[in-house]
């Protein structure tokens, strides 16, 4: 008889967003005159940029006429946007990534998701608490985590750094030594971010103990201040330590077109090992390409139009981040993140729990936010809005938390 | 330390077309003036129809306009294609199939290669051989398979079901009871169909011995003989025992753009668990959604016009397919396939093994073929050759062919 994988029995409820979601739209369906106010799943509102626009009408063009047709793209995506990726965005910042240590995804998501496949299962897992909840879940599917403990709201096998406010959001170095590191910088769901010297001490850490960092860097775009390492490979060791995914969902509103990118160095081993062969057979046996006209809308964000009009688009944003952080400090709110990040990360009011306030906002408010308990169990008390919102929409939405 | 997953050890060589892709760019190197023509790898030469290149253009237009812009997809994919695929895919053939059992993808052989990960490390796994790869590979790398015995060239615990000329290239029902069948027809690589009586006793089988069938439909658009079954639906009880998944590559050109879909009906359950959550959750925490552009491609795919582009398209890969099936035979080849699917599968002249005759069709016509040996121990000394290069070339080729 065929058995399901049990694993996905441990999983505690459904995935986040998607109970998040599910909230919503039967609030909104029992409050048809509700004007909801989304502030919750980090999707974006702004448009394409024109130059991104045009590339992709180019590339639609392209796949139209015989002679310009593309099929199934290269295993490892276009050389057109690895080239302009390995310049652009680690070569131009010092840091010694080739073209074919990149390998282009529909995503960040789906890349954190498989990426520990290439693992074995008995590997131990370190994660921030809280935490984005796809290291978690993707680990539970494939049996590295253990049994749940409802109680402890944890997996049994997890290591968890927990990242509170007295630590300023920083994970500190476990005291059982962990195979795989997940580090998310700037942080989803906190907002915060590390300097340099501080994850220098990471990579460090890692190659002395032969640990893998698993580097989620879907945010660095928006990181505005110096000394703030945009790529893990900043840091001096980082290619014998460390994967990193990169996402073009935030740095150029993609979330509905779906590109991303992981970095493998070639000369990454584990164990005697190389990870680099491993990723591409994966990614060759169990993965297509992203499509043709979308890595060409990629290869556009680095275009001087484009570059330009999404560092406005990200401007916009961080603008939406600073009036949130500041209107709640004003109506009395604890808050951080918001500067390097479009994450805002709040303490919910009268030790609220995080989905009570949840429930509250989107009542009281008509304003979506994340739970913070969502992300993990030292998420809990806080509450992540982000700056994703059009600008009336987010000031609307400030008035409202503001009247409360 | 860090361990890689063991598993990837096991693969014998590098995936099939990569392989076939490196080994034909070393040709091209060595032999800038060869004229090489690729009937190999299946990808498709035809540029995507005006219908569906106009719905493309319409749906970037949306995503540069802040009123019409599209962030992440809904979960299971867009209500619109859904919808459509129900009606025209399902309804439209008597199956019962609706809109929420369908998950929209960025193609078959993603979702082929994933769907092993809902299922547990015990199932035994049947699969034809000659088989596609990719669902022997994925099986390998999450360990369902055992050690590859490099003799027989076989993974140890998998069940193979030999299709040779003997039976028609039709698998038998196997001697050990299988607990996850592969299978797919119209068949990737022999181009075999199964008749819908035959299906049946497949779909009786799997039912009376709890086993779940995955059926593999993606080119189910080049059936056309009555009484081949387009979906496995159209059988009594499949709604009890399988999945089934589409692709849009090659029924409308879509290897370069992404789209594919999987159906798990919701009242499938093996040892008492429903699998439709499973794939849920899977999809919802290690995927992120098609591009709504290549989703509203896929819808226009169902349009009056579309429909019509795309019949036309597929008239001319058949025009091809019986160019190479009557060359072949007129200059003394056995061939099969090549009426109901876009492959034909030959037998290699005097007892050749299947790589020697990829070479000397290489070298000698500049023809690239796939070796039946890539796809399982029974493909040795068999062939398989692609409908889908252009008319011209398919000419040419078989000219070529017939001059050897």
């Amino acid at each position: 008889m065929a058995q399901i994988n049990k694993n996905y029995l441990k999983l505690p409820g459904s995935y986040l967003f998607s109970t998040i979601g599910k909230k919503v739209r039967e609030y909104g369906e029992a409050n048809p005159d509700a004007e909801i106010i989304r502030l919750g799943i980090g999707d974006v509102t702004q448009p394409i940029a024109p130059a991104i626009i045009e590339a992709l009408h180019s590339a639609v063009d392209e796949m139209g006429s015989a002679d310009t047709f593309k099929g199934y793209a290269p295993d490892l995506g276009y050389e057109f946007l690895r080239d302009v990726i390995s310049e652009k965005d680690f070569k131009a910042r010092g840091c010694n990534i080739s073209s074919d240590e990149i390998f282009i995804s529909d995503g960040a998501k789906c890349d954190c998701g498989n990426i520990q496949e290439i693992f074995g299962l008995d590997n131990k897992v370190a994660v921030c608490d809280p935490v984005y909840p796809v290291y978690v879940d993707s680990n539970v599917m494939s049996g590295r985590t253990g049994e749940y403990d409802a109680t402890l709201e944890r997996f049994k096998d997890v290591i968890y750094m927990p990242c509170l406010e007295e630590n300023g959001f920083m994970p500190e170095i476990p005291t059982e030594v962990p195979d795989l590191i997940y580090l998310c910088f700037p942080n989803n769901p906190t907002g915060a971010v590390m300097k340099k010297a501080d994850l220098q001490k990471w990579v460090d850490y890692a190659n002395e103990n032969d640990s893998i960092i698993l580097y989620d860097a879907a945010y660095e775009a928006y990181i505005s201040e110096e000394d703030v390492p945009h790529s893990i490979f900043e840091c001096e060791g980082a290619r014998n330590c460390a994967i990193e995914f990169r996402s073009f969902s935030k740095t150029a509103g993609f979330t509905g077109l779906r590109l991303g990118y992981t970095v493998i160095p070639k000369d990454l081993t584990t164990g005697g090992d190389e990870l680099w062969p491993l990723w591409a057979r994966r990614h060759g046996t169990k993965y297509n390409g992203a499509p043709y006209i979308v890595q060409k809308a990629g290869a556009a964000v680095y275009s001087e139009q484009g570059r330009k009009q999404i560092e406005e688009q990200i401007a916009y944003y961080m603008g939406n981040a600073k009036i949130i952080l500041e209107g709640l400090k004003e109506a009395g709110y604890s808050v951080s993140g918001g500067v390097n990040a479009p994450y805002i990360w709040l303490k919910t009011p009268d030790n609220m729990t995080s989905w009570d306030f949840f429930d509250f906002l989107l009542e009281k408010a008509n304003v979506v936010g994340t739970p913070g308990s969502g992300f993990g169990p030292h998420g809990e008390h806080f509450f992540r809005l982000t700056a994703f919102g059009n600008r009336e929409n987010t000031i609307k939405a400030v008035e409202r938390i503001k009247l409360l």
